[in-house]
């Protein structure tokens, strides 16, 4: 009898390749699914790994291109943010990553996918849903979930001695008292010595940006940012260069962003599992595209529009956290908010300095702003007197309560 | 037959002097009322101002301590935080002032209060909302709505001429190109040269807060805000200083929070009136304790009652900016903040650097954090297990969804 | 010099009879409009009437199948109801009207129009906000808030005298002690004895529906309603009797809901202007197609759209009833809500009984439910198991909670 | 070595005597608990039945005032409806139940509870949740998902050969063809043929209300409800009888409403599990009190107090729906709940006729509902020149609109 077979999104890193190991041990066949989501990452070393290991087979996708576009863009046009904070990262990255992983096993005909999250997180959640709103049929083996495993392997000691039982090569560099995860848009650190919230993260710990006070010296930054339909359009800079490509306009704001220590939070959040976590996050392009896109969109949207988006937004942003970036509710709020969008058309001026993000000015053609309107100098269609009948209609209920309660 | 009596919210400036000479043309007996909420103003050179041009009497009311404890701490309590960006500092001071321009009024049994607010924006708005409700029997004289009085003044100029002609006296400063507004929040500037919402704002614009660029050689600033019921209660130096008294401990945060350029803000609002306008705010201490709060808050809160709270927080945010701080909607859903803030209490560490706060570490009695719960490491009450079943019922209705419309 | 056209929303009433004629000694050429929206009204009267007291031009505008199909179906599609309680018929006619009104006016080109509702009601900003939506540059007299009209017309007697003055014939029928106001979605009634919140309407005040109380020997009456993509399809009787045409439909079941003494409420609402009034209103046709289009909605709708919808529901139901069914948010939620009811196709049984309207079953070919799922005899893909792993996840943030309560 | 003690929920029927048997045999000491919370039982024959099964004890707990002042009246208070229509009468009893159910384990010193609630329904997660909430520490047998069980009994033919071969008496009664679950606010019918939602509920199940179409001849009876702060607080029929016992006044309502067949429902709805479900309820007295609060609440409520008190009516629906009852969220919003129906004091005239509650009037001291303010004949505060101000004020932003989009 055939085995059966497993897609197993690997990392190349100690977890995964146990995880492998003990997959084929467990008679399974195995092909390996790696997704270039902009981790910085040796591929090609860890697909040597893999096959080294017993992978029948190593897929890297470059989904770069695909998270940029159909996962960040929306989000920044949503402006999506988690607990008034916490802009998405992994969790955008998790369905992008899911669809790769799910067209891979319907091209391969397998039965399972498998996934080395941990069991009290939230990305087992994001994948599973988003595999299984994809695929319904799909099995998922979560070995971190799996009690045979968990006794196995109950600590990183079990891990590195299966690792050395059989012949997994494990990095030398020491393991940072922390975890990490990464992808084009953010890195996230968590667990060891941050999981007490009072514990002020080390400056060592920042991969994607440097300190603002150890380059307190950089002179300050601008360019424009032109928004159309709620997506970053270009990036232009005064000296002649202008980036239309959004994977390659985000990454030159993550390089920017980074040199100048833009897009760092120290947050505790709610996870989807009920538990509060501490997460220090680096976001620098994606933090300073929403500052931009914020502004332009209270620039651009109906009053009454802003509030009904905004509600919407709130919702999509837990979605997305919880793992439903594929669901009806996803599908559905996600068009909303696409159609709320459609005329944050225009541009902002940004300035960039160590540490902050600052707005100079913006400008569209499709905002309702009406310099004439507003001006202290001039009427326009506007008649002050009117005024006095909105205050007074407005008075009349506070006046008859106030009336009432004295009574 | 005696004079109909007013309590004119004076400013000593030049329009409110206008008004003041224009209402006794009128033959109105007028008590001008000063409330010191913190502005830089020379209230004794306003007084003897008003005296000279005809004033019955000029009360000077210091309000600083009850705007602080009552009007901007509820306002931290609760986050408020106007179409995202606006921490609302004029909104706040508007029902401030009402309280003691009516108690004012009430006390010299006047049947009329009048402003200086323009007919476009939202502080009239404010100030006779809270006025009608306070006291709904006060009659409101609103000069810049008044028919006549426009008539009578259409520019600057038609209130140089007024002045020179009755001897009010004139500042010699040349009058910046815009308009500003203070208070011990923040100030805010809007008209003139920014009404143009690409312009951006000069640099001696700014009167709160340095510029951080300038600063930038600054050292980074470290302390620790305690909260108690989402108040802040103390703020504690290494140093060995500790400030609790709240005028204070406000005081001297904006002291540092201006030195660091802290708490700058341009952006386009949404006025009640259904008018977009630009506004340039600085708010160094407001938005120091602002980014304290939020870090606290979601530490201490559980993730529905946050989830709530934030609607509330909504809710609140857009009735204080319209002007129903004092109404029966302000006063129910101020009564739920407040109870929602009960457990936010314990303590944020806090560096400032220039332009920058960056939240460092926080603790709390109060919060369901779980160090072990949460930890890697550690299983206590969490069985991984249990996720499984969790994320197979969350994806029942996810899988039947795609099963449908697959058909 | 020519005079200044004014189109007239005509009623053929004494109000607006006087109006006409007032206009008419304003020096003001006046057009009457009539909007037949399907109220019980002699029109070819009404145009004689007009005719005879000078009006230059009287329209008859039949309205009833736009009405239907534009403004009751989207809501029927929506679930809109305000305050728990009212369908909105009055409401969803006047942007109606004013399309018809708005369209007269720029085909006789001209700069106002003109309308008899009072200055305390809903009416009024229905119609102007409209109006103003549709045609910036239109000009509104409303003479009930007119202060030299009001002065002249201070109660009916004086509109009787002027009418008696001025050759306008006056209705023999004795006015009834109230007002009342008909399309063909609904009557309502207010004013006069209705008052009085504690005063019982009279039984002949009902005019379209019968009182279920007389009629309580009425055979149960069964059919079935078609709904597509949240729309009404068709209406199906089991003698083999389906109708398909809107109006005909609305029609039929407005003469079968009437017969049955189905849905009058007596309700005291909030009006925009800050008022609480009290309303009668029977709405037969549209209380029947209401209870089936909320049955088949929940059956069809995902769990999680259906909440997003709710709200976005409750946000359309203030829009159309303060007046604002035309307008960015109007646009954009009725926009959100359309896409929404993309899968409420389907049928539901009903039975009308004298005073209820009863569910008696529902199919679709788009809902989720699933038989065999939730079949207490099956399994399927549902394994109970789960349900523990669910539970015990959702109880660790209640735990940790209490424990720390109990602290 | 002793036995480990679990207090059952026992009803006395078929599933919880095997259950009882099964623990038994599982070698647990047993202590049936049965709540009475209003449903027509023989309690006195299931204690007989469980102590010949050998149960250590059986308590027998009279919550029925607990339950209707605890539970029921917060529910009336809030307005609280599920999806639009669901009383929720099953979802209040059970965390009613729980607290009984951890009383008795607490004075038992039990360390288990155990219940007969099915795996893919909502009542295990209100037990449970609960259970949790009010004992951390406890620990739940739920057999329904115990993989054991479930193999044991897999079908009623199961239980039925398991009850005759342990000597468990069984009903003579046919088991109808759906399932019940029955308390003093209503009884809940599903599963069996009521599974296929387009199939009509036999007339024969109803059992707390009579068909209003055989009843059609009764004569409308007529009553008043007072409220006070948002719970009923009397009930006063013409022929000077008043109620005022909560449980007595709940039960009069359920008697009569029963006889005019007040209160079906047959719905499908969303359960918590991810599941819709069809379910058919008759809630006789709920249904009346419903429609009292309903309108009471909104003539005594501020307009925009209403609003926000919706919006939580909404969560608290979902939480107790979900078993959230007793969780932060549910405390935290009951709160909220509770203050805002502080002024919600006053009476409702009501009328029943078979099938229907219709309301005739209300009266309240409360109110800010003013008979001269609205009244078209007087105009008393109200300036309806003003409503120009407000009108031109609200329309500023949909002109700008339109215009904008024109080009």
């Amino acid at each position: 009898m055939s085995k059966d077979k497993v897609i197993l999104a690997y990392s190349g890193g100690l977890d995964t390749s146990c995880i492998l190991k003990w997959l084929l041990e467990k008679n399974y066949e195995v092909i390996c699914y790696m997704a270039n989501i902009g981790q910085d990452e040796d591929f090609e070393a860890a697909r040597q790994k893999a096959k080294k290991l017993g992978a029948t087979d190593i897929v890297i996708d470059d989904l770069r291109k695909q998270f940029v576009e159909e996962y960040v863009w929306p989000a920044i046009r949503a402006g999506l943010i988690y607990e008034n904070r916490y802009l998405l990262g992994t969790s955008l990255a998790r369905p992008c990553i899911a669809v790769g992983l799910i067209a891979c096993a319907k091209k391969h005909a397998a039965k399972y996918i498998s996934h080395g999250a941990t069991g009290k997180g939230n990305d087992q959640i994001r994948f599973e849903l988003s595999a299984y709103y994809l695929c319904p049929e799909i099995r998922v083996i979560a070995p971190w979930r799996d009690a045979e495993f968990c006794a196995k392997f109950q600590g990183r000691q079990d891990l590195l001695e299966y690792a050395s039982k059989h012949g997994i090569p494990v990095s030398v560099t020491p393991k940072a008292p922390w975890s990490m995860d990464a992808n084009l848009m953010h890195i996230s650190y968590e667990s060891g010595i941050l999981e007490n919230p009072n514990t002020e993260p080390p400056q060592d710990l920042f991969m994607m940006t440097q300190s603002p006070v150890k380059n307190k010296l950089l002179h300050p930054m601008r360019f424009t940012i032109e928004f159309d339909s709620g997506c970053p359009k270009s990036l232009q800079f005064s000296f002649d260069k202008t980036i239309t490509d959004p994977l390659e306009m985000f990454l030159e704001l993550n390089r920017l962003g980074g040199q100048y220590g833009i897009g760092r939070i120290d947050i505790v959040e709610n996870r989807y599992v009920g538990l509060k976590s501490r997460g220090v996050y680096e976001t620098p392009a994606g933090y300073i595209l929403h500052v931009a896109q914020q502004d332009l969109e209270v620039f651009c949207l109906d009053k009454e529009v802003f509030r009904v988006k905004h509600q919407l937004m709130l919702k999509m942003a837990d979605y997305v956290y919880n793992g439903f970036w594929f669901s009806p509710e996803g599908n559905y709020v996600g068009e909303c908010l696409k159609m709320a969008a459609k005329n944050v058309t225009g541009s902002v001026n940004i300035e960039i300095i160590p540490g902050s993000v600052i707005v100079l000015g913006r400008k569209s053609n499709f905002s309702t702003y009406n310099e004439n309107l507003v001006s202290m100098d001039k009427h326009d269609d506007f008649s002050p007197q009117d005024a006095t009948g909105f205050i007074n209609i407005q008075a009349i209920r506070l006046k008859e309560y106030k009336r009432k309660m004295q009574n």
